[in-house]
């Protein structure tokens, strides 16, 4: 990511969250850590194998971070890094301006 | 697009401008007006027919106008609308967050 930066901050950041459900997928870890269940249930629509790609690019990136609790059945929590926070005030303006359109 | 609107704000801003290339057409004619060849050479990799249908989409949902000048070559001007400028505070989110990218 960081050696094929571009001087277009739209275009880095389509680049790094433009894929399809990514930020649907980040909204969704805003409100707070989620498991894969409970993000599948949430993303209406989205495959096993896309939520897990995504999630696992998101990781990579340094966005998300995974963690296996070793439970009967096997729990896995996802929450948003500090980095990934910061997404929040793209979400935000996307949000109010979703919502102002008729 | 009204009838499909969600309770989402985020979910609604990415059904209209969430296709590959649409933000960067609006963020391009953020800056003026555009002829369809000036879209084609500062988006590096779309194909005519891709810039051709987005700006189809963007001009059905009131984003865009076109205007033809009857010369010789034929002269095709695109603007954004009111409702297009609206989404200047999308793009400058996403270009500040961007650029704040390492």
């Amino acid at each position: 990511m960081k050696s094929s930066k571009s001087s277009c901050g739209v275009e880095n950041t389509l680049r790094i969250v433009g894929a399809k459900w990514t930020l649907l997928i980040l909204h969704n870890l805003c409100d707070g850590k989620r498991r894969f269940g409970q993000l599948q249930k949430a993303l209406l629509g989205i495959s096993p194998r896309t939520l897990s790609l995504r999630l696992h690019q998101l990781e990579k990136d340094g966005f998300v971070t995974k963690k296996i609790f070793s439970e009967v059945p096997l729990r896995v929590e996802y929450t948003l890094t500090p980095k990934g926070q910061s997404i929040k005030s793209v979400i935000n303006t996307m949000k109010k301006w979703g919502l102002s359109r008729e």
